[in-house]
This record gives C-alpha cells, structure tokens and sequence, in this order.
C-alpha cells in the first residue's frame, strides 16, 4: 500500500526531475511508511530518491516501531548526542547521489531544518511537495475508507452518550467529560480536536469554549466532537435542545438541516466543489440568515482532521470517488445561539454517503 | 507584566541593532501579549519594533479575545480573503522602518512564512528570538508560579484519582478515562499531553501507549500526566503496585525515588543544572541499574511541557530562584517493568519546593 503511494511520489520527482524528497510531517510519513509518531523536537524523515530504495531516518528508540509498521527498507537510527544531519548526507554520498532539487514541505519544515538542508546540500533548489501528496491523498483507497467509517461509528457514538448526558444544571464540562470517557474507555487516545459542548447563547460562537456553563430549559445544545483511529480522523456536529424550542430556534434549526441535505444531495462526482457551498450558502441566505453563516461549508478530512481539499464557495475541483470531506452549515445568531449540523461524506461511484449517521431532525429532549 | 516583558525584548534588540521582532509561536505570543491562542494553518504575530509602539496581527474574529486578554496596542485584524503579509508591509512603511533584520522563532516559523518574509522585506538577515525569549521564560514570575502551582494541584488530584480507580482486571483506558473524566469536569479543558496509564511489564517503555491491558495482581501501574491551566502546564508521574510487590520490584523503587530525593537536596541557587542528573544517575548506576536510566532527568516547565532548559548531565547553566522544571528519574526493565517519580520543581530563595505533592512512599493498593 505505502509502497503504491511512494512509487506514486517517484513518478512525479522524475518528471519534475527533482534529486530527492525530504518528507517529515507526521501525516505524510505515516501515509508514505504507515509510520505513526509525534516526535516532537526530534526529527523524522522519509528520505526518497528516483533510482534508489527510501530510507526513513528516526531517534534509535523508535526503529522497532518502525519495523512493526512494515517499514521493510532501510532506517537510519540516531541517538540523542548524534547528528541526523550528518547520516542524512552520509546516505546520499554513499549513493552517489547530487541533490541538485529537493522537496520538501515548505508549510511544515521549520526554518532550522531548512538551514541545515542548505547546508549539508549547498543550498539545493526547494521545491513544495505538498500539492502533489494533497493530490495522493485526496482519493482515499478502500482500506482507509474502512478507517473513515470506523472513526465515523465511534462519533457517532461520542454524540449519543453526549445526548444521554443532557440534564438540566449539568454543565458544559460535565457533558463532554462523560462524553470522553465513555470513548477513552474503549481506548481511543486521542480526540481528533478538542471537543466542544456549548449551550445556550454559547453556541453562537463556532469556535466557542466549553466551561462551566449549565444547561437550562430552552437552550440548544452543540456537540462538535471526533476520534483519532488508526491514524485517521472523524468530526461530527450535531445540535439538539433541551425541553423545548420556540419559533425562531426551530426555524434556524430546519434551515440549517435543509441547507446541509441540499449540499449533500449535489455531492457527486463530477460536480465542482465550490457547488456544495454555494447550494448550502444560497438556502440560508434565501431565508435571510446569509450574514449569520459565517465559514466555509466544510474541510477535507482524512489523516489530518482538516486536509486537501478546502470546501469553499469558489473552489473549482472536480469531486471524484473517493474523496471524502465535512459539510457543516451553520447559522450563529449572536445575543440568541447557533445550529451546525456535521456529517463526514465520502463520494461514491454515483453519489455520496455520509460515514456518520447521528440522526438529524431536531431532538428535543 | 507583558509591557515588562516587551520591554526586556526591545532592549535586546536595541544592543545587537535588530529592526523588527516577528513572533509567531503560540507560547511566546502568549507570553507577550497574554493572548492564548491556536490558529492553526492561519498566521497570528507580534511585531516589535525598537522605537514604536507593538502591533499584534491576528484573524478578524479573534480581536475581541485579544483586547478581553489585557492588549492595549495596535492590532491588525485579517479575514480569509486578505492578504495579512499586505498589512505587515504597510504597517512598516507607515511608520517609515526599514527591516534590515528581522528576528524572529526559527525553531518554530515554517518555510513558507519565511518565503513570504523575504518577498516583503527583501530577504533581511534573519536573527534567532528563541534565545533571548528562553532566558526571560527561564525565571518565573510570581503571578506565573501562583498558576503552575495551581496546574500542580490538578496534576496531583489526577494521580489521586487514577490510584483509586486501580482494581484488578480494570483496563489502562478505563482507568484513564476516569482520570481524565474528573479533571475535564472540573472545567479542564487540554491536558498537557496524552495521559499515561501503563501496567505490568507495560511500564518499562518509557513512552508506553495505554491501551485494553488490564491491572493484574502484583503489577506496577504507572501514571503519567498533566493538565493545561490558565496557559502552564503540569506534569507528574508516580507508580504505584497492586497487591504486593516482590523483592525486585521493591528494590528499583526504591532505588528510583532514593535517587528522585537525591536529585532534589542538590536543586539551589548557584548549582550547575548538571549535577541534578549525575546525582540522580550516580546513585542509579551504583545499585547496578545505570544502563535503565535511559533519559535525562527532566526539562523546564512552563507554558510549555518541554521547555527550556534541557535538565542534562552536561548543562552547565546555574540554577536560579524562579526556574521551575521536572525531575523525573526512572528505571524500566524489559521484559519485567519500571517505575519513574517526577515532581514539578521551583527553585526558591535557599532551595527548592515541590509543586507536586503527591506521596512518593511506596504505595500498595
């Protein structure tokens, strides 16, 4: 699998006749090794040449990982008194290898690395390798699918115990504590963002923070949660109230769910991506809430909890099968509060699915 | 206490003849400006200049946070579709400064942002902040040792309520997620770093990954964590047994927080940073387990988990009154287990206090 994906990366370093590539984000490594660490300070690399079998270089207390990831070839393992750089160069040499070009990641790679690399390589022309492992990873192959939807079931989960947990008086914390919990119990480790439960007026900040606010009679209130599994990501929003709604809350609630069942019904391949913004954004401004959707209508998901491709009204993509993305429409009325409602979707061979499945009328509860 | 602390930069900048400061990091724009955020993909920064007032750059919709978070300059707010590298420019040709050079975080700026620096600015010679803004960080504040004082508390009621979540047959998730339950609803809302909960022969990694094992009689259940608190981190780590232990078991905990108190008595003012790591490894190598001891002995503590100084054998720097770090020693074994004791440590007038305060005696559950 990862070697389909490396071979792809070859291709294109040919083309562009590029001496080598240096990957060290810890997405891309994991997408090109099946790798998955956060090294922090230490450095990580995939070092990949045309005509020659990549290398991975990592601190000697990872190389066991590393191989138990199926990594099978070559790793450069390093101590905390040597320098990375120097094998890095030393790999090169003994294959004779002149780094005239190298890609790298030029909106991950610290300058640091970049100093280095200039000058272990006499300052060898850089080239981005973003847009083409953006271009790789943005049509996801069976087996990350079966991933994707594993992440969805467990956020879907996270809003059902998060629904349970509503109480009046309970706050926020208390709710998403439960929430955690409940999915830490089943040995997630890792949230793919931090999770978000607001009430009340709070909802109507789209980045608001959870405290210890308490939940009161009338008040929505908005999950916006997602896991860490097996290296991918899921983000579901939901928004459901407590013993009633009045007419406004309703009305908001029904055009934000119209609004995202009508992007998602244009989400096919072939269609252009700026489309299931556009459609999304024209139902809710149709109703004269247009000021109050103030964001894109999604993000593409996958490794990263936000990736390749951005879902915005101009973006002039192709859909294709395969790809899979947020659509999360919003209306956030300040003084009064906020609906979102979230799926993850992936494009099929005729239409789309949403991977999580929360329903999605209005619950009150 | 920011102006304080902008003032300290500025001086710096005025003796090695530097233009401007662009500071891009979360933690030290936070410790300038007392505004916490994290952007992500999109850029927030200060830019200081040697004779005129700072101007802090942020998203639109992040300038009612940074005026409630106590800045009283300028601040330049951007939305998606501008261009912020615009606003730097001109804000510079307003006030007529020409950037010869520009100091700014190399260990933290990414490449790209550079590239944009060198377009605007005509490639000025790029000086590292990170040195300087690491000595003033060095030495806390008292309103910064009040918080991490605070964050130490939560650390401790952490540790204390994952030993009493110890039963046998109990999983590392479940007790984690209990741990991690009590603190966020407390209104919690980042732990420091990915919580540790490790059992059995699971403690000898040093970097373990909790998961479905579950406490057998007779184990050693090592935790590890750390809660954000108003912007500082904690971290404390304590192993416990369950049921009994036997002789070794006893002997390389004891041996461990023999060391750990060693390490403490010779934390002062004027003490090289040194010899709290040989103390410790001394008394670790002497009992014939040296060859376990596999990492240094802790690292500053402050708005980062990991910050500034690395607390190694060979640093030679004097402690001082207000340096806060860890000391963490620890013995892990193969195939058998380990134990680690770390206390949150401030270096006071004549000595050093434990921000921790978690017993440390052998615990058996």
């Amino acid at each position: 699998m990862s070697q389909k994906r490396l071979h792809a990366l070859v291709d294109w370093m040919k083309t562009e006749h590029i001496s080598a590539s240096f990957i060290t984000s810890k997405a891309n490594v994991f997408y090109l090794s099946q790798f998955y660490t956060d090294p922090h300070e230490r450095i990580v690399g995939l070092l990949i040449f045309q005509n020659e079998a990549p290398l991975l270089v990592c601190p000697n207390m990872e190389k066991e990982q590393v191989r138990s990831a199926g990594w099978e070839h070559e790793i450069i393992g390093y101590s905390d008194t040597d320098n990375p750089w120097e094998f890095i160069k030393k790999a090169t040499v003994e294959r004779n290898i002149q780094i005239d070009s190298l890609a790298i990641e030029k909106e991950h790679m610290i300058y640091t690395r970049v100093e280095k690399i200039n000058e272990i390589f006499s300052s060898p022309i850089l080239v981005s390798a973003e847009e083409i492992l953006q271009e790789l990873r943005n049509i996801k192959e069976p087996g990350e699918i079966h991933i994707l939807r594993e992440a969805a079931k467990l956020a879907d989960f996270g809003v059902e115990v998060g629904v349970s947990a509503i109480k009046e008086g309970r706050t926020e914390s208390e709710i998403l504590a439960t929430i955690e919990y409940e999915l830490k119990k089943k040995g997630i480790r890792e949230m793919s963002f931090s999770t978000m439960v607001l009430t009340g007026e709070k909802t109507a900040a789209p980045h608001g923070k959870p405290g210890l606010t308490t939940v009161k009679h009338g008040d929505f209130v908005l999950f916006d949660l997602g896991v860490v599994f097996n290296g991918y990501c899921s983000d579901i929003t939901r928004t459901v109230a407590l013993g009633e709604v009045n007419d406004k809350q309703r009305e908001v609630y029904e055009t934000v769910l119209e609004a995202q069942l009508a992007a998602l019904a244009v989400s096919k391949p072939g269609e252009e991506i700026g489309l299931i913004d556009r459609t999304a954004r024209s139902i809710i401004t149709e109703k004269g809430y247009g000021d109050y959707f103030t964001h894109r209508i999604g993000h593409g998901l996958g490794i990263d909890v936000h990736e390749y491709p951005s879902m915005t009204a101009t973006n002039t993509l192709q859909l294709r099968q395969g790809m899979t993305f947020t659509i999360e429409p919003g209306i956030y009325i300040p003084g009064v509060g906020g609906v979102r409602i979230e799926d993850d979707v992936l494009i099929t061979e005729t239409g789309f699915e949403t991977l999580t499945k929360f329903p999605k009328e209005l619950q009150i509860i």
